[in-house]
């Protein structure tokens, strides 16, 4: 609006211009019938004197005019646009900026095998947020879970301030994601499968804190210190605390080739609490069945967790994979050992490449649209994943799962998929020797 | 905006054309005085070049003008409007829209007689919406409700994905309400009471599924599968599952005369669960006492609703009629029957008429407003209603009542509301002989 | 945008009165040479028939521009702003108004000293509003709290409905602050210190209701009647129900000269539920533990506060005193006399002042803004508070604390605080001769 408010001010302005030029021919005609006698002397002396007063009423009025052209033509203050579908209002200035979008992922499953996992349907994830800037160095998010069935139930995401100011450090601070995990840090809008691998049980969550992070082209580095979780009341206990780092490296980072390696390390003292708890589902949600699972651990003083990544895409192919061990430090009982991994590959059928931007893998853009005559994209999925949570005296159970998944990406906003998940063998814990499979559906709107 | 920098475009172009013609004189006067001699052939020469000169350079000018004005003036691409208080925000070329708005419904109630029901207030409603389309062809929503004294307490009402790109089929896939019951498919915004009629112990409510419908002038038909509501999580047991189909049938429909009438069946089987309850308040809410309950009825397998609608709108008069039917079927005990009906009558006092859109009424454009001079529309209602609970060993109870309604229209998107309900009779139950009354009075905005 | 529009229109129009006036010099020389003999009759006429038809051409053109500019430059209907980072969209007849905005308090605390208080954190408040203007004379508002731990963990906060149409009287309806108390009436984002007073253990807090109020520059007043609060639920026992009124007087008003009196009455019948509770915590939030409870008082009537008032701020330097006693009457037992009080100051390091509107505090603007080549806003505080829970046989405690802060508003609408509260002595109830300490520190963002 502003540009062209500032293109018709220059338009009208030479328009002025030109007025003023189409006249000299007239002065040099006067000239011209004064030299060759045809007025007199008086004659020219008044038409010349109303020549110029004609030109200096003109210039006048042009001088005003362009004053106030300058003046209406001025930008106007605030731009809105979309963005995929969230609603995205910038001050020109770079001053103020405000979005608002959400998600909601409508899921479906059907189970068959032990243990007994009831058939059903569920709103994964239904959100909304508000994010932007205020006075141009700081941001901010709130973000709200209304879904009943998210990970932590209703609650706040994500709720934090950010300083942008300095040159290429970030400085946050509120409630957000702990710096660990390649498929953490990827939105649950963007995560190949409906679900995280199994290693996912090791995913730290949200927390209460500060972080430092800079992201450059080629690596990023991220450290934190957090109290407990947003929904943790302390009440006469000290709440829990951590420690969280964690720095990528993209030897590769061009459009549509990518390899990527990075390494976690995520230590949480449970302080008063003295407990933890690992436990998966099988890459599945609604049924709310852990395969495995510790149960609560007592006398716990600490963990660490530890994870190293590793990533690559090229073109349309694209594999990731993750291994994440936790040491577990009791006052009485032995040290405990759990680990996770899982190798995942993709593939998009219609060519389309994954997007990764400063250390993770954010979303797809069809090369078509469904709703602009195209077809969308279509990526199909692969996935081994295995946990083990049994070491010394407790018997979580050991788990190994393949996964396979068809994703239609309709448009930049949209995300059909389809899962099925075979769980290849329970090894101890409650469901020992079970091998249950799933088939579950996701319908996606998420800007 | 773009419309009228079109017109300034427009009209600034032909200012310069105007400026042009207004010079031809000039050319005039010197062919003239070169013919009569006045000036010599060189002089002439001259001045025809300096002529020549000046239009060249004023044609140039506006050429560059008009191309530059034409880049000016170009539409914005977005549209920031109101509808009713509502905010929407619609990219020009269709491609997205946004809509954010939200309603609250302020109530209080004092009650007699028995059951003993106890006074207060409460905000019966309080969401917030967005809702919009992405990519030309489909459409979004998610609505929460605040207030935890809504029909299911705080939670997702509707979390849905559309898809319009069909000629005359839209799909809809997510949490939205079942299509039954001519009351229940209006809006909570729109009833002519302040609760829908004792037979609303009947809705079906919303429920996860994916629904096909069209949605013609002089009909409408829809069809649905449905899992669980929102809120239920399975565990081990498999969520109840459901089918539903509504069709709509308006011979007259005209602005200010409407014939309706329709017919739906909604199924459900409630699979693990075995369980059913059909309950209902006296057309009230803030007591949160049912005057007739079946409780939970065990042993059941799945039961069938069938729904018989018909209503008219004759310029300020209507009238609206429903009769519903449930039969249950239980693995072990009789097969039950219940059934309810009301009818009711509305007028408005200032001359309004209810509007009729695709198989449901939805509210009132006053004539006059308050704030602008106007005194908004005045409408009184009268509703009978029956329900009838009790079959075979199942002894909820009988009841029948009558509600007298003013609604005050002050702007489209404000309205207050007083009822009286008397209940006439209660015939069985826990509250058998029982007749209180009561008084409701609503303050609601709604966009 | 229209006023620069409407300029635009002005200034081309004035463009064309000009180009006019700018070719009567031609006419003059027609006439000279018609009449010097140079151009004859013949010739003169066809001059003057051409100047005049090319006259009242650019005439005829001048009026359609002028016409059509007119239209072309009419203000578009609605405007966009940030109103500190607040989405302000206006339609420019005054017709409609939204906001959307919210906030943020992400708290950390450290505690010593008995009682056991668990160092932690959480966000105190995480708030989305929507509010705004409908149909020019009625507003509304519709606000929730995501945070779990706020004052009533999550819920509705604002949600109401006004009518402005009165000249000087504003009415009410919905759930709302009750109009009592000077810290109370503040928004807290605007508190000195992160937690308000002791003496806080009175606020009567929001009910659903019904106001009229005026608020003048030198006086307010406003009057109130209430059902519960919004989160009580009757069932079978009547809601309880109050009376509210509070007025101020400011006998001087200038910008940084401000005093300010004010009186609060406060009723409330307890009705069917018959009990009341006084506690407070010790001017912190995150451990949730109250050093004075009088814990649940039975056989209450009602109770009535009563709240004195008085506040100046002087340029950089401000202060603010609060007494509110409670009198709770008793069907049995002798009636109950608590109360507490304040008085804390605030000096402006940086120079700025408290912003006093209607009858209450409200923010600050910084001189200079954190992110525009400032240093923001810093402010010292220093409050001392006293509570006393104990009267007759209920031994809540009494308690006396001192609290120091420091605030720096790094913009208008972001703000860190640190606080230390020294319990100096508790005397009675649970915690008797306990004397804890604290150190807290907030981050907020808020708009």
């Amino acid at each position: 609006m502003n540009f062209k408010m500032t293109m018709v001010a220059a338009t009208i302005l030479s328009l002025n211009s030109m007025t003023a030029s189409a006249g000299s021919e007239i002065e040099t005609l006067i000239n011209m019938l004064h030299e060759n006698g045809m007025v007199s002397d008086e004659q020219y002396g008044r038409l010349v004197a109303e020549l110029k007063q004609n030109q200096t009423v003109a210039n006048e009025e042009k001088a005003e005019v362009t004053k106030q052209l300058a003046e209406a033509t001025k930008p106007s203050d605030v731009e809105v646009k979309f963005n995929k579908g969230a609603l995205a209002v910038n001050s020109r200035d770079g001053k103020f900026n405000l979005n608002l979008g959400g998600r909601v992922q409508a899921d479906a499953a059907v189970y068959s095998g032990d243990p007994d996992m009831g058939n059903g349907t569920e709103i994964r994830r239904g959100r909304i947020y508000i994010s932007g800037t205020m006075y141009h160095d700081w941001g901010y998010k709130l973000e709200y879970e209304f879904a009943n069935t998210g990970a932590n139930g209703k609650g706040i995401t994500d709720a934090y301030l950010t300083y942008n100011g300095f040159d290429d450090v970030q400085v946050k601070v509120g409630n957000f994601k702990d710096p660990f995990s390649l498929e953490y840090q990827a939105s649950s809008k963007y995560t190949l499968f409906t679900e995280r691998s199994l290693a996912g049980a090791f995913i730290p969550g949200r927390h209460m804190g500060a972080m430092a992070s800079t992201k450059q082209k080629h690596w990023s580095l991220a450290a934190a210190v957090f109290g407990d979780s947003v929904s943790t009341k302390g009440g006469a206990e000290d709440e829990g605390w951590g420690l969280g780092t964690r720095a990528t490296f993209a030897p590769i980072n061009e459009k549509g080739k990518v390899v990527h390696l990075g390494l976690g390390l995520n230590y949480r003292d449970t302080d008063d609490a003295e407990t933890a708890q690992f436990k998966s589902q099988p890459e599945t949600h609604i049924a709310g069945e852990n395969i495995v699972d510790t149960s609560t651990i007592a006398n716990v003083d600490d963990y660490l967790k530890l994870g190293v990544e590793a990533a690559a895409s090229f073109g349309p192919l694209h594999a990731q994979a993750e291994y994440t061990t936790t040491s577990v430090s009791r006052s009485s009982g032995s040290d405990l050992d759990f680990d996770g991994w899982y190798v995942q590959t993709g593939y998009f059928i219609t060519g389309e490449s994954r997007k990764y931007k400063k250390g993770a893998f954010s979303g797809v853009t069809p090369k078509s649209i469904v709703g602009e005559g195209g077809i969308g994209a279509w990526e199909l999925g692969l996935r081994y994943s295995s946990l083990d949570l049994s070491d010394s005296d407790i018997d979580g159970g050991e788990v190994d799962s393949v996964t396979l998944g068809l994703n239609w990406y309709a448009t930049p906003s949209l995300r059909f998929s389809a899962n099925y998940v075979d769980v290849l063998d329970v090894d101890g814990g409650a469901n020992d020797n079970d091998e249950p499979s799933l088939y579950q559906v996701r319908s996606q709107w998420a800007f």
